[in-house]
């Protein structure tokens, strides 16, 4: 993916709406009307966004000429998560420290909140 | 942080200038001059990203008339990373898909491919 695909993908994403269709689309494939329904949009207002997230590369449309059902596509999604790795480090290393600096507050403190603050940790990290 | 400064934070991620900037400052806090010398651009309109990002939370300024370095923060990185947790099983299972694809057509294939193979799934892959 260029850069600049890219940016067009950051870009498309950059819309609370459009968000909501690709969560829609993660669920199945659905038609233009089905996704137009839970928004109270026009018809022409719902494709303009479709025309967005299909330009970047977000979603496929079907052949049918009639229905031609919406897809999500995951491959775009993971290029902005391969552009992301590069910074997981960083705030991977500051839950460290925070770590280190809650463990040096509990020193003092009864050990039955440690678990507590383990899992905290945890939810903040990819698996 | 709530559905449009995820949105602020995409947009002001959507340009490759405003990613390289904050691939500098992954490195370490620069100021406006050492920012826009790689650039070629002129201080103004590095000025104009850097309020961009400022605005999406992406980065923050020190308290120093003269100097005022920029310093990357890597929570709103992370909040985009956290939106796109629930795609990842998406891209995971079509990762898992292709596998079962390429195994089934290893079975005639000499041994010594699948090495690579693996390798090319685990570099998509989270740790």
């Amino acid at each position: 993916m260029s850069p600049d695909q890219l940016s067009t993908t950051l870009a498309a994403l950059a819309d609370p709406t459009r968000r909501a269709i690709l969560a829609r689309l993660a669920r199945g494939e659905a038609s233009v009307t089905e996704l137009a329904a839970p928004f109270e949009m026009s018809l022409p207002a719902v494709s303009k966004h479709l025309k967005v997230l299909q330009r970047a590369g977000l979603i496929s449309r079907g052949r049918e000429a009639q229905w031609r059902p919406c897809k999500l596509e995951p491959k775009a999604l993971k290029s902005v998560d391969d552009w992301l790795e590069r910074y997981r480090q960083l705030w991977e290393q500051r839950l460290d420290r925070l770590e280190d600096y809650l463990r040096m507050l509990q020193t003092d403190t009864p050990q039955e909140k440690a678990p507590r603050k383990k899992q905290e940790k945890q939810r903040g990290r990819k698996k």
